[in-house]
């Protein structure tokens, strides 16, 4: 499989078409076609096949796809049958928000420590868990497996947070800062911009007035 | 102008150019080049040119950009000049955080109402505004000249929701639940499908270990 060919682009539809899956597994459907996909996520049969050939098809002429076959699979390629160990660098009401959300924890990502740099909330815990000094943050990163740091701090201090994180062995960054980082090749960065993705919005609302 | 044939990828960019300028102004710096600029932002000067070029081209030969006035003509395509009027619908958690953002106040996103359906919480105040029970919600909307509705509800409740905002005349969706909103072509939906942006991350992680 040369993951490295593959587009961000079908990449990034992957989980829509899990969750698409998901749903019809769970409504007890055994099979569908390219096409009767195509009518409940509203995108093209050919792109379907298109995206899903990519992986190595999964699809059978006249029968289309098994839905439990097909969603485990595509869970496989995002790798959902590991387990990720998580930190979040920043508990403030974002980061509180996301250690209280169950269904990360359900798809295997799993929040393992929380660090902070407000001396009023250290000790404290959320869902169980231990807001610690950033003092402790490297040495946990290394005793603890830890493979992926969610960053909801302010913009300024998230570069050298990074930095650090990289120093530790951190593989991804679920980036919720509003800055870039510039982090070696092989460690992954997925950005949530919110402020972005409200302003793509209030253009769009602008130029269809 | 012609808006609808701006690709929603150029469209993607913008935020972030309007970010970097923000920054260089803050840095008291007058006039940027294209060159200059993609340094910074790690993406190709012919890029930067050809984004900005789909809206007029604000740069001169020899001279480059006036940081300024690009900044504030990017931000008056964004629409940032006008006030959008937001309502809220899922006080949980994540709507909580969002609400307790300062940031998107100082961009004009004015949070006026919040909506939930659990009543232990209704009539208690995030940030000085009053939780109000679901039924509330379409009255509130008509009478306060509300354009952005947020949901951060579960998928279960979600499309009926919008449904209803659809025909009270909202213009925007900002959505985070974890479902596709199939509303009229005029409406505007922005997702935020934060489950989908760490499935991708997952992925991401795999392919590159």
């Amino acid at each position: 499989m040369e993951d490295r060919e593959i587009s961000q682009a079908v990449i990034g539809r992957l989980p829509r078409y899990f969750r698409y899956l998901g749903e019809l597994k769970d409504q007890g459907i055994e099979r569908v076609s390219s096409q009767e996909l195509s009518d409940i996520m509203r995108v093209t049969a050919s792109q379907i096949r298109q995206d899903l050939n990519n992986f190595g098809g999964f699809g059978q002429q006249g029968y289309g796809y098994n839905v439990v076959y097909l969603y485990d699979e595509i869970g496989k390629i995002l790798g959902l049958h590991k387990e990720h160990n998580l930190i979040i660098v920043g508990a403030g009401h974002l980061g509180q928000a996301l250690v209280n959300y169950m269904n990360f924890e359900r798809r295997g990502f799993i929040f393992r420590g929380i660090f902070d740099i407000d001396e009023r909330i250290q000790g404290t815990q959320i869902r169980g868990i231990t807001v610690r000094p950033m003092e402790e943050m490297e040495a946990f990163v290394r005793g603890n497996d830890i493979d992926i740091a969610v960053l909801t701090i302010p913009k300024t201090g998230a570069v050298a947070v990074a930095e650090k994180l990289v120093s530790c062995g951190i593989k991804g960054f679920w980036n919720f800062a509003h800055v870039d980082l510039h982090v070696p090749d092989n460690i992954q960065v997925e950005n949530v911009h919110l402020s972005d993705s409200l302003m793509k919005l209030s253009y769009n609302i602008l130029s269809h007035a």
